[in-house]
């Protein structure tokens, strides 16, 4: 079957869209976007179901679409193909390159997740900007971490510019969303020893034992740790700052810190 | 003597003001942007001799913009009041607040440097994105670099996006920006050991010596380092990856890779 064609500003698919890059109407529709020839790539790759595939040619960069139109919707996504202009309304990237997709949010728990005996995960708090959140995501895949708790979030999992930043870890590396609370419950009731940054610890953070069963918590950009992880990680480290105070942002003090893990682990 | 006051889109100063976000009339004229207020205090902690400050009140974020703007003027800066579209016009910020100066640039030299006996350098090649350029910059003031060298650039240091996204480190650790063949003829008289970050290299980063006098070499984010420095540098390290080929950018490569030597040196 051919693909419907759109070429009407206020198509309700349209409206649609754009409306999707705000949380709510993304939370409320349970889906969220990915844009892009690699995003969408990536999330083919890792079995993300895409429900719909939005096109444009006289936006693409490149020869390989059609090949990648065709096995989305071999994988189930319904086919749109957008104007010029169209597309260009529904793209949220500056420069978009004609593809954009359409993907149901997951939520998964804390005890789906298949940890080995000395699990090492990554847990961060209130993150406020998405490219951080997308960054951090980046290091723990390649510090191999099983996963990444997301506590209390402010930039939600599901903003275009995480799924963007994350460059697809965002499909690949399980990303739970918890209270705080609770994922302290879980980590302590498997004995998996906790070692939160802050500026306000004694101990270095590369003279502490990261071996062993370990979740590695980050504070929020502005703020820090909270109180709460303050109060009850086993092991408050911090990073040892020769400049100025602001050097280090929060995605920076992540991959120090996981990397340093990485080395004692290995 | 009150500052001049500046209304129209078409004044000469505002023209100028938008051409310097390129780079060749940035260097012709010898000068470059930094905006908002934390920017320009930063320089102005450090001793940047800011030539012009254009400010619009109707733009400003707090209170404290009017000290800002006598400090800057005492320090020799000439003062000009925009409108608020002259000011929308000329910032360059997504969310101006109503500050931007001009300065001169420096050309340093690397025989100006100021070095201690084991030195710890960061040299990075070809380095595209601004943004990725002001973070290093940042990793490099945090791990306490003597400097940093630019080889061969293709973002200039001078790029508003770098200045921004160094957040004034631009103003504090030197940054010189020379050859590769010259910086490495340079270090090697000066028995400078170079460590250069390849994902072919056999050797991890954390096996490698990083210890005495050391130049850690990064090569540019799309093609990594040239064949120059892979010939010449004197122990190619690479860092484990355990996900995807791509999580690792190369201002993350670099902030793993100067924090270990840190560790390694104190």
């Amino acid at each position: 079957m051919p693909p419907e064609k759109i070429s009407s500003l206020q198509n309700p698919r349209v409206k649609q869209l754009v409306k999707l890059r705000d949380r709510r109407p993304r939370d409320e529709a349970g889906v969220f976007l990915v844009e892009g020839y690699r995003q969408i790539r990536r999330a083919l790759e890792k079995q993300v179901a895409l429900s719909e595939l939005y096109f444009s040619p006289e936006w693409f960069l490149g020869e390989n679409e059609p090949a990648l139109i065709a096995q989305a919707e071999a994988a189930g996504a319904k086919l749109f193909e957008l104007s010029k202009d169209a597309f260009a309304k529904v793209a949220y990237r500056e420069r978009p390159d004609g593809l954009l997709a359409v993907a149901p949010q997951w939520r998964r728990t804390l005890d789906e997740l298949a940890l080995p005996a000395a699990p090492f995960l990554l847990v961060v708090e209130a993150i406020e900007k998405p490219g951080n959140l997308g960054t951090i995501l980046r290091s723990a895949d390649a510090a191999g971490c099983q996963a990444v708790i997301v506590c209390d979030p402010v930039t939600d999992i599901f903003n275009p510019n995480v799924v963007r930043a994350s460059t697809g870890v965002l499909f690949s590396v399980p990303c739970i969303v918890e209270e705080s609370q609770r994922v302290h419950a879980w980590l302590k009731a498997r004995g998996i020893r906790t070692i939160a940054t802050t500026p306000a610890a004694t101990e270095l953070y590369s003279n502490a034992d990261l071996r062993g069963p370990l979740a590695v918590i980050m504070g929020s950009e502005q703020y820090g740790l909270s109180e709460f992880w303050l109060k009850n990680a086993d092991l408050p480290v911090r990073i040892p700052m020769a400049g100025q105070a602001d050097s280090l942002n929060v995605a920076m003090a992540t991959i120090i810190t996981l990397f340093e893990a990485v080395r004692q682990r290995s």
